[in-house]
């Protein structure tokens, strides 16, 4: 950020009176741009025990596999976000079953939350922002080729809890490792 | 939103290529300023089977009480931000014991977490953005000097579950009211 985006002027960078983090602080206008963390919201998509993926089309992780997820927008709710992100990434309709993980990434200022959800009709593809959708058995998860850790932690509570048909909220972080 | 904030020229309010909604475009550098939404993440803090509520000193809601709460920030994990608004609001440091609400309120953008948690010496006190802070049996809440919907939301769920010890995550969404 470099210019404020109320008047135009230049910003400085540093802590504003009353408060203790840095911020971008116009001294023209007085603003102050807070900037905070957003949400990707997606769906665990089963259908007949069977989870749907998405081969992503774009980067970062071009290539690799995924639940269908995205950033939660403005004026939608964290389900509407998860639904509407599952018929762009997949064209798939599903009804939603509860909210399953909550994962902090603080490292990218994200906070990853996936819900539960069934196929409504079994139909799906791959949307503008994959290569190709497909279902995947519980023991044929390809677990070398998922995009990101939020998926693989997901998906690996989601396993393990499907055996029981128990399925608590999960609360979680995936910290950055070093040398990362 | 009026300039860019990367190069300080005006911005246009329109469909990028691509896309499906109105955003912020600076045609000048091409840049598209999404907005999302935030988390507010707070606690319950429970000490001798009382409740902290806080007295806003600031607006909106002046003089209300409320869970201690506000917006996460950069950098941090949702339950950092609650132990860090418990803190600041209440002077009160806190073990969370679980999730325990996640509300969206769409017609504001923003989504809120709460968290249950214990105080971890009785200590508290009221914060720079507090009048007051003080301990409420379940038979004692201010009902009617609540600040905010989800606070309300967050206490009904809570008194009636700690009757069985039993917590649930809860999901849910305030809408707005018609005529509002």
């Amino acid at each position: 950020m470099n210019y404020c985006s109320h008047c135009g002027k230049p910003v400085t960078h540093r802590i504003p009176d009353g408060d203790n983090r840095h911020r971008y602080v116009c001294e023209h206008c007085n603003r102050v741009h807070y900037e905070n963390p957003r949400i990707v919201a997606g769906t665990i998509p089963v259908w007949n025990n069977q989870i749907l993926l998405c081969r992503r089309a774009i980067e970062p992780r071009r290539g690799y596999w995924t639940l269908p997820a995205g950033f939660m927008e403005n004026a939608e709710t964290t389900v509407e976000a998860a639904v509407r992100e599952t018929l762009e990434e997949a064209l798939a309709e599903v009804t939603v079953d509860g909210l399953y993980t909550v994962l902090d990434v603080p490292h990218i200022d994200q906070v990853h939350m996936f819900f539960r959800a069934t196929l409504t009709d079994g139909q799906f593809g791959a949307g503008e922002e994959s290569l190709d959708a497909q279902l995947f058995g519980y023991d044929d998860i390809p677990w070398d080729e998922l995009a990101f850790p939020t998926i693989r932690e997901t998906l690996e509570h989601f396993i393990r809890d499907q055996m029981e048909e128990h399925f608590p909220v999960r609360l979680g972080d995936i910290r950055r490792k070093l040398g990362q």
